[in-house]
């Protein structure tokens, strides 16, 4: 997997790079790598905003470097394969999300669980094996590792869904490997944001009853008439929670700032299993008592291997499931960015770079 | 399962109790209900004591009712069935452990998970169907439903087998669910105390590697030498920690009081299980980053059902798993109540009840 410095001269690319944590985004010229013999080349076509873009810009987490280019719900179209490549051919359609490398002989990676290597190499923001930084999305053309670029499907609109492929496979992994998939199971989905929407989608897609629960009251008819959710719990209305308690298999939880706990666990039936993807910055509080009394569970999950996000983009294919996006121009990214921090989205913004990113 | 009130008058006990949250024992008669169709009456040999017995007693979690009898981890011999009893006959050894009784309709009763129902009836301090109270085996005869009877192995010593029935199951029933159980896996074990010892007893027997973990180095040569434990982490020893650190398949929590979780999750492998069973009076602080990044789980568990404790000691007594008690006369139990309030036992004390339980 590692590879030797390319004899071949880099390429050039353009993208929108912050330079600082002001999170300011502009033009950034840079290079990517020339075509390795396992790489496939691709024009970047459409690549959708996450929240976590926003973090990184403004290095919320401390470990940003600068200039940084964001993206990683990123789809595209292949212009040039090496000539090892099996799984691409040029004119192919190939998505990349979170991951760009791995070291390929761990435990984790011999499990198909690319995201949880421990040299897992992040699509931005990230070293990539010839010790060059990793710049994601925003950008015109990228250079990667066939086995970290995802097929996608014919029928699978590119823009919306672009963002399946790290909003998609964060809520569709724990669903699988937590067996919250079961036909007529009963999960609850916490947080009706880019996750959690399209969270509701699969569910459904896989017969589960879903009970979207949320602090904003105003959620509830969208919850129920547009994205045909089962039921729709306020979380801070006690009448409401009270009625639900114990109801619940299992479920996703997508908040990524301090909340309770308590009554989610309550929500669980015995056995139930709450799954935590989104990661507040300060440690939750977690009550003893009522784990022990219903042997439930309190897990977490970290998106998914490159195995598993195909099968769910091929899922998603199948079911018609797309997530629900604003398509904008690449010169809309700083007010985009403003207004995602304010939760002004429904659900995902995703930038039209194939036709609006274009030399000054 | 509910019973009518029994038309038979009821029998005479005496056992010892707490009138009050002062917690101190002494001499109290009472009745027992006559033996129903489906009862047994067994004459009391052996109780243990369990720190939950302490802490009702001296009404630490609020909800004691005085008098109050303790005492679940009971061993007797038979000496009256009810007509329509098929498990036990005269002369057989019973135990009963934390349970008499549930509603034997609802899911965990339908799953051999009585410990889980709502209605479940503990052995003192709870309400029996037939609307007494019940109390427990600090006395000296017992009428029990024979569902809520173990039979007691034939080459298992009484009074090192009576903690099984509480301390045993706590721990064996999460080590058989969370599949900790497996030949070559790698067990923590925290805290080692009356649970913390048989649970290094168990996962040994089931060809477990266990480290156990404990904040009093005191402990290292007594849970190596003695109880056979492959490794001892001080778990105030930063670098002992770190050397562990994504080395356990799962983890048994015995700790009752609040303490750090992150540590034991970074002790985790991936997909690695925190289980917990004491049960802290305040939350605990549960990062969220280290769950996600390991796809970990923390987890709680209450004892066990009726059909997996029969399953515990018929597994200890095949492997010669007991536990390692210090016998005491009845009129010693308010000292042993002081003491084991200072952790001063190795590791369970046992009320010797057959001899010296006597009408004054």
């Amino acid at each position: 997997m590692v590879k030797l410095a390319e004899q071949e001269p880099p390429q050039e690319a353009l993208g929108w790079a912050a330079r600082d944590a002001s999170g300011l985004l502009s033009p950034f010229k840079f290079s990517r790598r020339a075509t390795g013999e396992k790489d496939v080349k691709f024009k970047v076509l459409f690549c959708g905003i996450c929240h976590s873009d926003l973090h990184s810009l403004r290095n919320d987490w401390g470990f940003s470097t600068f200039p940084l280019v964001p993206g990683h719900e990123i789809v595209g179209e292949v212009v040039e394969v090496g000539s090892k490549v099996g799984k691409f051919k040029v004119g192919d359609k190939v998505g990349v999300g979170c991951l760009v490398g791995s070291c390929a002989s761990c435990d984790s990676c011999h499990d198909h669980l690319e995201s949880y290597c421990p040299k897992a190499i992040w699509t931005y923001n990230s070293i990539y094996h010839d010790g060059t930084m990793t710049y994601g999305g925003y950008s015109n053309v990228m250079v990667v590792d066939e086995h970290f670029g995802i097929k996608f499907p014919q029928n699978m609109p590119l823009e919306t869904g672009a963002p399946l492929l790290c909003a998609g496979i964060t809520v569709y992994s724990p669903m699988r490997f937590f067996g919250l998939d079961r036909t007529g199971d009963h999960l609850g989905v916490v947080g009706l944001g880019g996750l959690g929407h399209v969270a509701v989608k699969f569910a459904k897609a896989m017969g589960v009853k879903v009970t979207v629960i949320s602090s904003s009251p105003g959620k509830r008819e969208e919850a129920l008439q547009r994205l045909g959710a089962d039921a729709f719990l306020v979380s801070s209305d006690t009448n409401q929670v009270q009625a639900a308690m114990g109801t619940m298999d299992g479920i996703i939880d997508t908040v990524s700032v301090v909340h309770p706990i308590l009554p989610l666990i309550g929500l669980l039936k015995h056995n139930g299993k709450l799954v935590l993807v989104g990661s507040p910055d300060r440690p939750l509080e977690l009550p003893v008592f009522p784990l022990l009394s219903g042997r439930k569970i309190v897990a977490g999950s970290c998106i998914g291997g490159l195995k598993e996000t195909q099968e769910m983009i091929d899922f998603a294919a199948k079911h018609n499931i797309t997530a629900d996006v604003e398509v904008v121009p690449v010169d809309y990214l700083n007010m985009a960015m403003d207004r995602l921090a304010k939760g002004d989205v429904k659900y995902r913004f995703v930038i039209d770079i194939g036709n609006t990113l274009k030399e000054a």
